[in-house]
C-alpha cells in the first residue's frame, strides 16, 4: 500500500460519484487500463468476487444445476434467430470481423449473454421428456458496448453467471424462475447484507426475448436504486425460434419452456454503495477477504511482534485474519484497514500483553472493546455476527427511511426531490404512463413488488383504475 | 444418456483421431456448435476441468500468488509494444473492429495471452523494491485463430490460468519459473496420472518475447507428444518495453524481472489420450467427477433399490458416488459407465444382498472383486488409490517403451517410423539442424530435458560437437 492510499477521500454527501471512484481505487479494488470502459479487478476486489462466486456456485449446485462452458463468439446469423432478442442486444455488441489477416465471411459478436448458444445446444441434446429438466449454468465474461462506464456498475466487460434451463411445463419454468430469484435474494441479504425488494419487471423493462422478468432491487446510500439480479421466464419463444422440441408424456412433440437468470460483478458496486462511509469501504464479515487485521502497537518493543504472530497463528483456523507488521505507523495502518473495510481491527501492545488482553475495534461503529486473552476467539466470532447483522439492519433502516408512498404526482415528485429513494405508487399498466413518469421525474419503474399494497384505486399518473403497486426510483 | 452413447466406438489402433472424436462426444465431454473451431464443454467435461482448476488454484495460492482479472480486449497499439511478442501472436488474433454500429478508431484484439495488460498494470503499481515480488494469476478464456481445430487439443477459444509475476532479481525470476513448472508437473503426475518430462525449450520453440521457456511434455497412446504446461522467464524484455521500473535497494531505478506461465483445458485432451482405451474414457480417480457408480442388478426385485440407495447414502461422504437407477438394462449401464471412464462400478443384486456382499469392478483392469458389506468403504478407498497408481505406472511404462536413444539419423528415423514416441538425441545447438530434423522426420524438439545423458559427443544431424541431449517427437 502506497502513501496515496490513506489520503483523504471525497466526502460521500458532497459528491457521491467521486466518493465511489475514490473508494474503488484507493481500497485497491480496481485499476484502470488503456482499454476504454474495462477495468482491472485487483487482488482485493477479486477475492471479494471469489467469495461471492463460491457461495453462489454452491447454491446453484445444491439446487440441482450443472456447470458448462459455451463459446465466447456468436455468429451473427445465430444471434438473429430470435427477433426480440437481437433487437435488444444488437446495438450493444462488439463485432469480430477479422481472424489473423483474414476477413471473416460472417461477423461474430462477443456474447452479450448466451441464450442463443444454449438454445442451439439444447436443440441437439433434448429429444424426450426424459431429457428434462436440463439445468445448466455457466460462469463467464460478457461484453456490452456501453457508452458511459463506471467500475463494477457499468463496464464494457463484466463477469457473471448465467443460468439457462429447459422444462416440460410452464409451471416448472415458473417455479425455477422464482427459485433462482430467491437464491439471489439470499446471497444479497445473508452474504452481502443488502436488503432487496423482489418483484416483476414491467413489459417495458423486461429482458429482450423473455415472457416476464423477475428482479431484486436494492437501494444505495445516495437514494438511487440498483438492479441486483434478474431471473427470466423465457416461455417458449426461443424454443420455437430454435426448434427445441421434445416428445412429451403423451407422445406429442412440443417446445420446451425455458428460463435464464444472471448475477454479476455489478453487485460489488452495490455492496460498496450500500455500506461504505467517509472512511472508505465497509465490508460485511461474511464476504470480507480479511475479517480481522492485527495491528501491533510499539512493535519494536520486545515481545510485541512475537505475541502478535502467536495470536495470528492461534486464530487463523477459525477466522480470516492477517497481520500488518510493516514499518508504517499504527495510525496509518488504522486508516488503511478502515479504507479497506476490514470488519475488525485487533490492537496489541506492551501494556495489553502485560494485562493479558487485546483491543478490538469495529469498523462499522468505531466501538473499542477490551477482551481478555482467553475470550478473544469467542468475542471475535460474536462481533463478526453482530457486525453482519448491524450492516443489514442499518441498510434496511436506510431503505425504509427512503421509501415513500405517493398517490398523486405532486407527492411523487415532492418525495423524490426531497428524499430520493423508492416511491411506491399505483399504476394502471399502460406504458404511456410509465414513459411519462420517467420523462417528468427521471424515475423508472423498478418492479411490481411481490408484496403489494393497495395505496389507492387509481394510477398515480392518469387516474384511471389501477390494481398494481409499482416501486419507482432513479436508478444506476 | 441416449442410445447413441453405447454404440461401438472406433478402435484406437485403427484410427486414433476418430477414436478421440468418438470418445469426447460419446462420453459427453463436449458438443460442437455453429461457432467454427469452438467447443461446448458439457457438464461431465466441465466437472473434470473444475477439479483440475480447484487443485491448481489451491497450489497457486499456497505458493503465494493472488488472483486478479484483466480485460478481454487489447488495443492494437498496446499489443505492439513488445516486438517479438506481437510478431509471434499477430497472425493468430481475432480483431474487434465495431462496437454496436460504430467503427472503432483503433482495433482491439481478443487476448491471445495477457502479458501486455499485466505489463501496463505493473508499470502503474510498482515503484520500489518494497512492492516486489508481485505474484499474480488469472483464470480466463483466450482466443487464438487456429486453422485446424480439435476439442481440447486445439480450439479457437480455450480456458486457462496465466500467471504473471515481477521480481527484484534474475535469480528470483528463475526460481519462480522453475517452481511453477514443478507445480504443473505435480498436477499432471499426482492428479491426472500423466508422467511428464521436464525441460527447456530450444530458442526456436520458446514463447514469443521470453528469455527462455520451460515445459513439461507428455506422451500419448499413439506415440505423439503433447506440450502440457509452460513456464517462461521473460527476463527484462517486457519491463524495458513498458517501463516497469523500481527503485532498488541501492536507490537506483532498474527494470523488474518477469515470468509468465500457463496451464490449459488442453490437458483434458492429454488425459484422454494417455489413459483411454477401446471402451472409452479411463479417468484417474483423483480427477473423476464420479469415482464409483452403483448399478443395481434385477432392481425390480424387492429390496434391491433400497439396498442400493442405502449404500449410496452411507458412502457419499467418503467418495464421489452416484447411482444409476434408470430403467436401462444393467449391460447398458456397464457400457455407459465404461465409456465415461468411471473408475469403479459397484454391482448389487438380490444374491449379493442375501450374502451381505457387493461386487466391485475396476475400469482400468476389468477385475471383479467380491467385498463383504463391512469392508466396502475401506476396499473402495484402497482400490481407488491402486487404480490411480496403476494408471500412472502404465502410462510411465508406455512412455519408457516408446522412448529410444539415437546417435545417428538412421537410428532416429528408424525408431521414429517403427515405434513413434520420444527420440533422445544429441544436438549441437544450431537451429539449422533442428529445422532439418523437422523437415526430414516431422519430429520437433520437445525440450532439452533437465535430466541429461551424454549419448555421444556429436550432434545427431551434423556430427559437430554437441553437449545437449534433446527429446524429439512428433507432436500435437
Amino acid at each position: 500500500m502506497t502513501k496515496k492510499m490513506v489520503e483523504k477521500i471525497t466526502n460521500m454527501d458532497e459528491d457521491f460519484a467521486q466518493w465511489y471512484t475514490d473508494v474503488v481505487t484507493k481500497a485497491e479494488l480496481v485499476d484502470y487500463s488503456s482499454v476504454r470502459g474495462s477495468m482491472i479487478i485487483r487482488p482485493y476486489g477479486y477475492a471479494i468476487w471469489e467469495r461471492i462466486k463460491d457461495a453462489l456456485d454452491t447454491q446453484i449446485k445444491e439446487t440441482g444445476h450443472e456447470n458448462v462452458y459455451m463459446p465466447l463468439l456468436i455468429p451473427e446469423s445465430l444471434l438473429q434467430k430470435e427477433k426480440d432478442h437481437i433487437e435488444g442486444f444488437a446495438p450493444e455488441v462488439a463485432w469480430v470481423t477479422h481472424g489473423g489477416d483474414e476477413k471473416l465471411a460472417e461477423r461474430l459478436c462477443i456474447r452479450p449473454t448466451s441464450e442463443v448458444l444454449f438454445a442451439e445446444h439444447y436443440k441437439n441434446i433434448i429429444h424426450s421428456y426424459r431429457d428434462l429438466p436440463k439445468l445448466y449454468n455457466q460462469w463467464a465474461n460478457v461484453i456490452r458496448w456501453e457508452k458511459t462506464t463506471r467500475p463494477f456498475l457499468r463496464t464494457l466487460e463484466f463477469l457473471w453467471q448465467e443460468g439457462h434451463t429447459c422444462h416440460e411445463t410452464e409451471e416448472d419454468a415458473h417455479e425455477e424462475t422464482v427459485k433462482m430469484l430467491e437464491v439471489y435474494a439470499e446471497i444479497c441479504e445473508r452474504l452481502l447484507a443488502i436488503p432487496v425488494v423482489k418483484g416483476r419487471k414491467t413489459e417495458k423493462e423486461k429482458f429482450a426475448g423473455a415472457k416476464y422478468t423477475y428482479t431484486i432491487e436494492s437501494l444505495m446510500h445516495d437514494g438511487k436504486a440498483l438492479q441486483s439480479g434478474t431471473s427470466h421466464n423465457l416461455g417458449t419463444g426461443f424454443a420455437e425460434s430454435f426448434g427445441i422440441e421434445f416428445l412429451n408424456r403423451e407422445g406429442k412433440l412440443q417446445p420446451v419452456h425455458q428460463t435464464s437468470w444472471g448475477f454479476t460483478t455489478r453487485i460489488i458496486g452495490a455492496m460498496i454503495m450500500v455500506h461504505g462511509d467517509d472512511k472508505g469501504l465497509v465490508l460485511p464479515p461474511e464476504v470480507a477477504p480479511i475479517q480481522v487485521l492485527i495491528v501491533p502497537i510499539a512493535q519494536h518493543k520486545e515481545g510485541v511482534l512475537d505475541a502478535a504472530y502467536d495470536l495470528h497463528h492461534s486464530l487463523k483456523s477459525s477466522v480470516r485474519i492477517a497481520i500488518d507488521a510493516s514499518d508504517k505507523k499504527p495510525g496509518w495502518k488504522f486508516n488503511e484497514s478502515e479504507m479497506k473495510g476490514i470488519p475488525l481491527r485487533l490492537e496489541i501492545g506492551p501494556k495489553d500483553i502485560e494485562e493479558k488482553k487485546v483491543v478490538l475495534v469495529r469498523r462499522d461503529t468505531g466501538e473499542k472493546i477490551q477482551v481478555e486473552n482467553e475470550k478473544i476467539e469467542a468475542e471475535i466470532s460474536r462481533l463478526l455476527k453482530e457486525i453482519q447483522e448491524n450492516l443489514y439492519n442499518k441498510a434496511l433502516g436506510h431503505r425504509i427511511s427512503k421509501t415513500a408512498a405517493a398517490v398523486t404526482m405532486d407527492e411523487f415528485t415532492g418525495n423524490l426531490t426531497k428524499n430520493g429513494g423508492f416511491i411506491n405508487a399505483m399504476w394502471c399498466g399502460k406504458q404511456s404512463c410509465e414513459d411519462q413518469i420517467k420523462e417528468q421525474t427521471q424515475a423508472t419503474s423498478r418492479c411490481i413488488p411481490f408484496e403489494q399494497e393497495q395505496l389507492s384505486e387509481v394510477c398515480v399518473y392518469c387516474s384511471e383504475p389501477a390494481d398494481k403497486m409499482v416501486v419507482w426510483a432513479k436508478a444506476y
